[in-house]
Formats: C-alpha cells, sequence, structure tokens
C-alpha cells in the first residue's frame, strides 16, 4: 500500500510538472512573440512611408535578442527554455525529449504565439500584423535555406548551453541563445524576415491573414534543428559510449 | 541584561536595514527614471522635428534596458531590486514582503523618480519631460492591457530571477530584468510609451504637468503584476506544502 | 639572509604588481578611449552634414557601454578595473586605495587616454577628434551637475559590484559598469556629451586642441565620484565597525 | 598489450579531439562570418541610396557583437573559442598552443569564412558581397595600424578571459570577446571596416572578387595578435617561472 500510495504521487506529480512545463512554455512563447512582433508593428507606426529601414532593422533585431534571451530565462529550469518548435524538434532528433512531451510543447508555443498576435491586434486599433514577404529575387527555396542555415546555429546553441563540459559558462546560455537570434535577424531581415521559429510565423500567419510562404518558415527550421542536434548528439558529446545517452531519455534540455 | 541589549542593538539592526532599502530604492529609482527620462528628451533634442523615429525609439529602449539592470544589480542584495511600485506590489501580493515595507518602498521610488525628472527639467534649461501621449486610435482601455501585459512579463522575470531552482543561472537575472523592459519599450512605444512603472509615469507627469491618462499607468501594471505574483507563486512553485511559503512571510524578494 | 632574501623578494613583487597594475589601467583606458572617441569620428565621417542624430548618438553609446565593460573586464584582478580618474577618486575617498597609487593611476589613465586620441587622429587623416560642445542653453554648472549625477551612478555601481554581499552577482559587475555608462550617455549625450570621465575629456581636449568647459568634466564627475564613495562605505556597507574597515586601507578596489 | 591498447586508444581520442576541434571551428566561424556580412548586405539592401549611414553601422556592429560572442561560446569548451586566424596566430606565439593545430585551426577557420560569404551569396540572389574599400584619405599603412590596435584588443581580451585569476570573471569571458568586437565596429568602420579577423576578410575577398587591400587585414591584425599575445604572457602573468609556462604546452586557449 505504501508502494502504491507513492506511485499515485509520483504519477500525480509527474502530471503536475508536464503541466506546469506547457503552461511555462505558452507564458515563454506568449511574451517572445509580443515583443518581437510588436516591434516590428512599433517600427511601422513610427516610419509608416518606408517598408523598412536600418534603424527599424535594429530595433526589431534588438527586440528579438532581448526578449528571446529573458523568454528562454524564466523557462530555462520549467520546460527547458524551448520557446521555439525547431527547438523542441531539434531536442526530440537529438534524443533529448520524447514524441508525446514534445507535441504538447508544440501545441503550447503555437497557441502562446497567437494569443500574442491577437492581442496586439486587437488592442493596437488599426495596426496590421507584420508579414514576412519575401522580396522578389528571392526564391522560397533560397529562403528555406538561409532559415535553416539561422536555424541551425540557434539549436546548436541551445544544445552548447546545456552541455555539461560548459561547466560555469552554462550561466550565460540563455543570453546567447538571444544573442544569436538577435544577430540573425539583422543579417536575414530584408532576405527571409528572420524568424527562425514556426510558431511565431504561423501565429504572425494566422491572426494576419496570409499563409504565403509558409512552408518556408517551417521546412527550413525543423531540418536545420534536425542537422544541429544529429550534429551535436553525435559528433561533439565525447561520451565513452554515444548510444547510451540517447534512446529512451525523455530529460527535458538545455 | 545581555537579553535586552541584544534584542535593542537587533531592533536597531533592523531599523538601520530597513533605512538602507528605502535608500537603496530611491537611488536606484533616481538612476533608472533619470537615464530613461533623460534619454527620451535626447532624442528629441537631436531630431526635434518629429514626433519619434526608429532609432530614437532604439535609443529609449537601449537606455531603459541598459539602466534597468543596473538599477536592478545595484540594489539586488539590499533592497531587493524593485526600483518600480509594480514589483513591489507583485511581491506583496505573492506573499513575499509585508504592506508597510511595501508602503515605504512605493513612497521611496515615487520619491527617487521625481526627484530625477526635477534634475534634468532644471539641468537641460528649455527642455521639457517627455510625455506619453497615446496615439488617437488607441483607447485607455487598450493601452491599459498592453502595460498590463508587459509588466506581467516583467514581475513574472523577477519571481523567476530569484527562484532558488534558477541555481547559478540567478546570477544574470538583473541583465535579464532589464532586457525585458527593453524589449517591451521596442513593442510598445509608439503605442503607450512602454512604461510599466507607476513610479515612471507618475513622477513623469508631475514634473511635466499633466496627469492625463495616468491611470493607464497604475491600473494596467499593478494588475499585471498582481497575476504574475499570484501565478508564479502557486503555479511554478514546486513547494510540497505551497500554503506554509506564503503568509507572513517578509522576506525581501529577487 | 633568508629573511633578507624575502623582503627583498617581495619588495620586487609589490613594484612589478604596482607596474603591472599601472600598465593594465593604461592600456584599459587607452582601448576604452579608442572605441568611444573612435566611434564619435565614425558617425561624424558617416554624418557630416549634421551635428548629430538619434541613431549616432546610439551608436556613441552602444560603443561605449560595450567598450568600458571589456576595459573593466580585462583589468578588473590586476588593477581593479577603474580605467577612469573619477572611480581612482571616489575609490580614494571610500578608503579603498591609498594616495600615492591613486596618482600612479590617474597618470597611467591620462597618458592611456591622450595616446589613444592621437592615434586616432595621426591615422585617419583629415578627421577631428569630437568636442563636446555644451549646447547655448546648457550652463557650465547645469552641466556639471549632469556629469556629477551620472558619474554618481558610475562609481556607484562600481562599489557594488565589488561588494561581497553580491556574491555571485559580482560575476556580471564589469558587464553592469559599461551598461550604466552606456544609459548615462543616451541620456546626456545632446546635452553635456556624457564624459563621466575625467581622462576621456582631458585626452580628446588636449589633442583635439580645445581645453574649452574642460573645469566641467573634471569639477562634476569628482564630486559625484566622491558622494557615491562616501555614501557607499557609509550608509550602505553593513559593517559591524565601520570605522575599521577605513583608515590605512590600500587594497584596490572592484 | 594493455599499455599498446591504452596508447592506440588515446591516439585514437587524440585523433578524435582534434577533428571535433576543427569542426567546432569550422562552424563557428560560419555561423560568425554569416551574421557579420550578412548584416552588411542587408543594410545595404534596406539603404542602397547611401554607401553607409550611422544606424547601418549600428547594426554590423551590434550582429558583430552578438554573433562573435556566440561564436566563442559555443566552441569555448571543443576548441578553445578562436573563431579567427588572429586569435589563433597570438595564441601560438604565446606558447599556448602549437603551431601543427594552429595551421588546421586556420584551415578549418578560412573554409568556414568561405563557405558563409558563398552560401549568402548565392541565396540572396543579385546581392553583393560587402567590400571594406578604404576611403580616399586613408593610406593603407594607416588601415593596418587601427586594424593591428583593434586585434590587439581583442587578443589581449581572449587572454584575459582566459587567464585563471580571473575567477568567476570568466564566466562571461564570451560575451566580453564579442562585446570588444562590436565596439571597435562603431570606432572604425568607415575608416577601416573593422574586421579584426583575417579569415572574414579573405572570406568576402574571395567571393566578392577583389582582393584590394587584403594584406591590411593580414599584416595589422596578426602583428596585433602577437603583440598581445607575448606582452599578456609575459608581463601579466605573475607565474613564478615564466619560462616553464610556455615553451612546448600546447593546451586549447581560452
Amino acid at each position: 500500500m505504501g508502494s502504491e500510495f507513492f506511485t499515485s504521487r509520483l504519477g500525480k506529480c509527474v502530471g503536475l510538472n508536464s503541466f506546469r512545463s506547457y503552461l511555462s512554455e505558452f507564458i515563454s512563447t506568449f511574451l517572445f512573440v509580443f515583443a518581437t512582433v510588436g516591434a516590428g508593428m512599433a517600427s511601422r507606426k513610427l516610419a509608416p512611408a518606408t517598408t523598412s529601414d536600418p534603424s527599424s532593422l535594429v530595433g526589431v533585431a534588438v527586440a528579438c535578442a532581448f526578449s528571446l534571451s529573458t523568454a528562454v530565462f524564466i523557462s530555462a529550469n520549467i520546460s527547458g527554455g524551448h520557446v521555439n518548435p525547431a527547438v523542441t524538434f531539434g531536442m526530440a532528433v537529438g534524443g533529448r525529449m520524447n514524441i508525446p512531451t514534445a507535441i504538447f510543447y508544440w501545441i503550447s508555443q503555437i497557441l502562446g504565439s497567437i494569443m500574442a498576435c491577437l492581442v496586439l491586434r486587437t488592442m493596437t486599433v488599426g495596426q496590421h500584423i507584420p508579414k514576412h514577404p519575401l522580396p522578389p529575387e528571392m526564391t522560397g527555396f533560397g529562403a528555406a535555406i538561409l532559415e535553416g542555415i539561422m536555424t541551425f546555429g540557434l539549436v546548436y546553441t541551445v544544445y552548447a548551453a546545456g552541455d555539461p563540459r560548459r561547466g560555469n559558462f552554462g550561466v550565460i546560455g540563455p543570453l546567447m541563445i538571444g544573442l544569436t537570434a538577435g544577430a540573425n535577424v539583422l543579417a536575414s531581415g530584408p532576405f527571409t524576415g528572420g524568424s527562425m521559429n514556426p510558431a511565431l510565423s504561423f501565429g504572425a500567419a494566422m491572426v494576419g491573414g496570409s499563409f504565403r510562404n509558409q512552408a518556408v518558415y517551417w521546412v527550413g527550421p525543423l531540418i536545420g534543428a534536425a542537422v544541429a542536434g544529429l550534429l551535436y548528439q553525435n559528433a561533439m558529446c565525447p561520451s565513452s559510449s554515444p548510444d547510451s545517452s540517447r534512446g529512451g531519455v525523455s530529460e527535458v534540455g538545455v
């Protein structure tokens, strides 16, 4: 009977912890998307004549870097601080989390993003959610490659931040993850929009009312994330028996 | 007699420590408001023709992020580094500090903000303290919602930074708190002004001479802060008996 | 004889360590002034028509924040990372270093600043070292007050970063010191130039050939630094016997 | 036989670790050059009329600071986080790594840079890789001196970040290295382009199709790096017998 009591208690605890993780991903993704999409709307409000200019790009990139850093920070010790379906996918591919949990993470992240975009559109009357129209000379294939490379860098940084060899360096991991994203927005803003995050793109598309080029922001990031997960797990981790550290492991990342 | 001596000494020590906390909040809020309001005045001085432009917004947001980070940093181990009546309110609602102390914190923060705005207006002859006029299409209700959401994120980050599970991550807590505020200024600058801080808005209004829309900057942030405190305390903290960790607790936050 | 050998060796070691400190302050101040003054020259080169604009101010402030952070970082464990005669003065007033050492620090810092300005003027042919002309409506007294308040914040942050109660937080101290300076440049750039550093102002004035308003950048910062040192040492440090922790103490700060 | 087994196993391990280091330098340099060169292309796309403007410079400098920080962070515990042939050279000169390893590092870094520029040019159809044309009044000699001084500061910071006396401060080392580079880009952008990295300049030149002034970006940085390595190793390290800590040492830096 003592054993049964322990089991049921454990089950309940796991259930509570899981729900806490999903809520944490929802809140972090909501706050990240709110700041990043909001920064795009704010620069358009301030400079409506131009489609974009260098200082608007700096504003969006800094908002992305700062808000992603804190979004990862506030959920790092609860849900692993993914804030991004591509990161969750890269973690699952690298064997760091199981598939059912990953699916609930995706749902939480996408709901958080949609909610953030809805709030922004409703409260700032008359403003539109910024879309990421590809410039005419860009192909969807080229954009997907760029998004994939940048998401590779992002997920690789997430893996590096969670690497136990990192030691004390891990302390600045959440900051580094945000700075990676910010640098990539500066590099790719006028070419692909610099999303690296399918939840961000999906929420903006759903609330903005246009799913044009949506595939670019799913195929590229997911492939980039998978490559990063497989590469780091197999080539960068000096585990004596690499196979044993994967498989059924379901510990939450970062 | 030894016991009496010890008691009186303890009482004096607590009194001294309390006064030190209030002074610390005063200084931190003064320095934060000085830099943030000053940055708004500086961009208006440099670009007087426009009401605002994207690079002015970047300047104000960076000043807010940098100065809030350091304001929290310098008072974190003395007063908890609130620098904001909404943070103090969120801490009190979550049971992290008692009401009398919170009231003295509020007074210290508001005095610091008024003093900073007075110094800025006096020393930069002919400059005006920037107001946050809501754009015509925004409603006060919408602005309060936006301010409330952003303050929710800020107070949630303060709670996360003080979470003992955070371990070494806590080291970058003051930085993360500042970056959250900076990202939100970039997202909301042209819509609500991006205050998230009733002391900042009150000081600027008093010295600037206009209390128009002041309620927006009190109601929104205080509700957002209360929600963050209740949510983190009840849903995110895995304490075995959540009730015992609240109640009469008066430890100072962060 | 063994004792004599030990004494002479100790003397030599202390001498070497002192010289190392002076060299470290020279290098740090050189690199800081190089980046900060260079950033002012770079924006003038890019936008020669205007005296200044918001995005130039952001550039100078970010250069100041980034370079001061690293200048403090690289000398923190060698010389204490002052990089600023006002910080050295504030440390001496608070009893953290003795007067002779402070004088050698001042000389090292001023030489570093002059050298940096000389290199910049020589190598970028035809460029001028930016001066900080006060705008017509500003009085020298007002400018000195503003510079004094900002230097107070800077030196207060230096004291806070070196406070042992800070614990692990101290790790981000050098970053916080830089961010304080950057935020203040954003707040005061068009009003006083945002120096907070007599060595920076002196080097720029000597190489630029104009000592106009130089007193503003000495009187204000030195008074602000002294107030910060006295206040932190006496009101913020909870030492059981405050008098014993001052006096002949000559440990190097931070 | 047990001994032979151990030797061959050790040999294989060293071989694997070496390859892992080269791959890590390749990936880090690829991601750094992608973001930094991409940011230059992005600002040119947004403001094609001007050669450059202050806010474009801020964008490139922030991208450089953020991406170098993370590039160093993700390879710090694997390859030492050089990401720059000049840093590798400075480490070799200071006796921190042996020559054969340094050569493989150089190859990895240069390949990473070329690959990043190739991807950028191919995917962003019709865009050109930015060159760093020296302004007419600058001499190649002056530009090499400026690049040398800035690389001195960068390599000095790398040495300082790896200094064991740094203690906990080392945690923010990767961030500080990136911020140094960002500050220097703000100071030198319109004068020399602010490279400080021969691999970056070589990759951009090869893919951009012009090796004009290439010597500036090799001679300056390599000399600056060598001076930093010799100075830090001999004057700043308080080793009892400085000679013994150099020589055949091949530990990987940072």
